[in-house]
């Protein structure tokens, strides 16, 4: 059963075979879907015919977001800590530590249905591939259950054990590190695609990120990381050395951390939303993207730092503060996050990829950074289904 | 028929008479609306009986939001102008002429369909009160166009013919204040509630702005006023001793300004949307409430300058950027914008108060805050009647 969507004013592909940019944007378009992939893309007075037709009148249509970085597995809220931030104090790592103890009383069913809403959220917000991570269980248990819950939702679960060290391993930082190589790798490993680990002032220093990486990489993961948040890293090159996919935050970067980024195959994952919320200086994009580092944007969607789920969002921040065109933000919303996850599959429009498309109530894509706070989603469709749109009274 | 609307976990009445603060927060709460007013507020256990009850489930509610100051008659959009803008170039005022020459040109329906949209996007975020200006004609009849379509979308219509001078005046500004304060009034007046003028370098001096002022205070129209967006101006005090009852932007107040509105009646107006979308420094609300003023929040929707229709994304700017804490944002946003439009029926949640309530997908008004960018209007009464609700698949 195929399906022809006809009537996109302006579709981006990320094909630059279409020219336009990197964006590869093709006017007054068409695509087929058929099995869950795209079958054909192309200029609407060219498409084959097809079982079944939807024409979207002259809206824009993008491929689907894709969230690299999300921590979706929590009980609770920390509203009251966001609060009281916004009188006076600043960010501080420890705040986590209050979700662990939430996340450790809930119920599986408490864990999952709130993950599930969150899903849903992005899902009504354009994302269609998202990454989500453990790491408010910190104990072998807890953190299994929670990349097991996480894998009920996405292929994307990574395994992060090492966010901070929980209370009981508060003065013994190093043997929590090998519990999480340890036992909770072996139980959580199973679940997982991605290890990843905080390395912070206040979370794990250098040699203990490392150490986690590494013995992620033997277990089979792929390798993530945050780093360079809240100050400066020496852990920027030796990741990259071990080739993780992804640095995630990277606000205070040296410029040897920028080239050495530039000449890898790793991303850097820029997260505004965690600066908007807790008034962190901005990341500069514009600086890695001059320096030809391949950027990612995703939303960090998370209770303590970074409580949204919207990718638009994200890309006004974008624009407004990481100085980013609107069609570099787009790309690195969707190409660049699927870059970020090592996919091919997603985050293009282009025949074999996955049919996953977004519809905008908007001529352009510019639309979603021009009109900042505005719902302009109004189709989602994953692997070729419509699998949300906005029923206007 | 009266309606009992409960399972409200935490309702802002903007009336203090309930305690904590101005927000005036009822837990518990219920309230019952009939002939479009409340005609009761108070703790559930204790509701009177009704025709009818909704639950809506442990949800927090608030007063509608009163969109006190956007621009919603106008053609075209100015996408492009933005993505140059976000490349490189300053905002510059000149390009509401650009808006204007569309604007002209486009039929009646075209217009009155483009603000009923932009009007229905308002809705969807919980704006149940909006303010519209003219200002995109700047020629008699387009000008009393312009006010005819926005008075069939709301009472709070707005002749701002001295927007900028157009084109065919640009050499004598003076002679197009003439026709603004004659035959454009004359025209206006008929259908509108307030006078509105951009006093700015650019567009207009103090002199012609008060001029504006005076002759639409004595066609019985209530003064308002764009001023200190781009730099100081000479305009606070005189505007506050005719009795504007708002000056909106207020980025560059002097103390004896800040005093001067402290001392007044006038409200200042702020729409961090404008800033955000053109990188301008925001006015610094902090400032402006610790010496007593009153703060309102606004969008400015407009296509050139804030072409957002979001007031939870204005507050949650006005929190990161402004310095309101969540309480404070949310009270401009609903009874703060009511003072500015001088009304006593909306922004409050009380007995004999227009029956304007939005219900959100959170358990407390902070959320608006803590999530930003997420749709969490779920549901929208105006006058009692249920406007919009969002279907979740």
């Amino acid at each position: 059963m195929s399906l022809l969507i006809r009537g996109i004013r302006e579709l981006v592909t990320n094909d630059p075979a279409w020219g336009g940019g990197p964006l590869g944007l093709v006017a007054d378009a068409a695509v087929v879907v058929e099995d869950g992939v795209f079958a054909w893309v192309g200029p609407a007075g060219q498409a084959p015919p097809a079982d079944a037709v939807v024409d979207v009148g002259g809206a824009a249509a993008i491929p689907g977001f894709v969230d690299s970085h999300s921590h979706l597995v929590f009980a609770g809220d920390r509203v009251e800590e966001f609060t009281a931030r916004m009188s006076s104090a600043p960010y501080r790592p420890g705040g986590i530590r209050s979700t662990v103890a939430r996340t450790r009383a809930a119920s599986d069913a408490e864990l999952a249905g709130r993950a599930a809403g969150l899903v849903a959220e992005m899902t009504r917000s354009g994302t269609t591939t998202v990454e989500i991570k453990s790491g408010y269980g910190l104990t072998v248990g807890d953190e299994a259950r929670a990349c097991a819950i996480a894998g009920r939702l996405t292929d994307e679960v990574t395994f992060l054990g090492a966010h901070v060290a929980p209370p009981e391993y508060a003065d013994d930082r190093d043997a929590y590190v090998d519990l999480v190589t340890g036992p909770m790798l072996q139980a959580c490993a199973p679940h997982a695609r991605w290890i990843d680990v905080f390395c912070e002032i206040g979370a794990f220093d250098a040699e203990q990120s490392l150490a986690v990486l590494k013995a992620g990489g033997q277990a089979g993961l792929g390798g993530r990381l945050h780093a360079a948040q809240l100050g400066p890293s020496a852990v920027i090159r030796p990741a990259i050395e071990l080739g993780v996919a992804s640095i995630d935050h990277c606000t205070f970067l040296s410029g040897r951390d920028v080239a050495d980024l530039a000449d890898s195959g790793t991303v850097a994952t820029l997260l505004p939303g965690a600066e908007f919320c807790t008034r962190q200086p901005y990341p500069d994009a514009r600086r890695l993207l001059d320096a030809g580092v391949t950027v990612a944007l995703a939303t960090d969607c998370n209770p303590g730092t970074s409580y949204t789920t919207s990718m638009p969002f994200c890309l006004a921040l974008a624009v407004r503060e990481l100085g980013m065109t609107p069609a570099e933000a787009l790309w690195a919303a969707t190409a660049g996050g699927a870059a970020a996850l090592r996919r091919q599959d997603v985050g293009r429009v282009r025949v074999a990829a996955r049919a996953d498309l977004v519809v905008l109530d908007a001529p352009s894509h510019a639309h979603l950074m021009y009109r900042p706070g505005v719902d302009l989603v109004s189709h989602v469709y994953v692997k070729g289904s419509l699998k949300w749109s906005r029923s206007v009274k």
